[in-house]
């Protein structure tokens, strides 16, 4: 028996797995994965190259699964119930080039090469609302009228 | 009045600031962010200067407000029930570079300088994991031997 049991805790096991085992296929990782309560894992988009952390959203298996095979990326629109791919009505699409689960598996971290602005208000990222302490600032311009971008669907 | 009124929606609003407008304080905006029903919002934490993204985990308001006037990272652990003061048991400290909301508010990103490995396994990032459609690989090895790391507490 492998010593990466998927009755045991998975991704316990693979703490302590090396960058040259062979590892259960991604199937059985899913299985074990920490979907919440509503079946959701958070899934942080990055953008490959530049290093820039463009948006984070929700996953459910399915909306992963279709990540993983189509290469492009797919969310859960928890306000609208449902699947989104990301880009459907603003062309703003997601291509996938890695994913990986974080140590105990409630997290995705996707590679991403983003087609223009992730954000739906136009700008490349969506974290564009600095604080600190004391003082709020916005550091970011949209690169395109959102009007323009939605009115593209 | 300000355009930014806190009864209206100060996050819509914040869509079409741009970066030269003094915005309300931080307190306003906390008022205003979206903690979940358990009363936190997801953080992530990358490294300011390689862009590598080190791991994902929770804050409560209480954790974001100390975070920012500490400039030391705290998250709220979930098993634990309480304040996670990013380093107290490994001396892996987190310092606070600066911290931006997304534009829904419901999510931070926090740039960072992280002492040593992020992950608890000795791990630089947490995200050492790499799935594609069929295999699953691990991308990383530990920088320190995570018995060494805790034997400090």
């Amino acid at each position: 028996m492998s010593r990466f049991d998927p009755h045991a805790s998975l991704f316990k096991a693979l703490e302590s797995a090396g960058c040259d085992e062979t590892l259960p296929p991604t199937q059985t990782l899913l299985d074990a994965a920490r979907f919440n309560s509503d079946g959701l894992i958070p899934a942080i988009a990055q953008q490959h190259d530049s290093g820039e952390v463009l948006m984070m959203a929700w996953m459910n298996r399915e909306a992963l699964e279709e990540t993983l095979s189509t290469r492009r990326v797919c969310y859960y629109s928890r306000s609208r119930g449902k699947l989104w791919r990301k880009g459907e009505s603003s062309g703003q699409q997601q291509a996938l080039v890695s994913a990986a689960f974080d140590c105990d598996a409630d997290t995705v971290l996707l590679q991403v090469d983003q087609t223009g602005p992730a954000c739906h208000t136009g700008r490349r990222s969506c974290f564009y609302i600095a604080v600190d302490h004391e003082k709020a600032a916005i550091t970011s311009a949209p690169l395109i009228d959102p009007a323009t971008l939605y009115a593209k669907r």
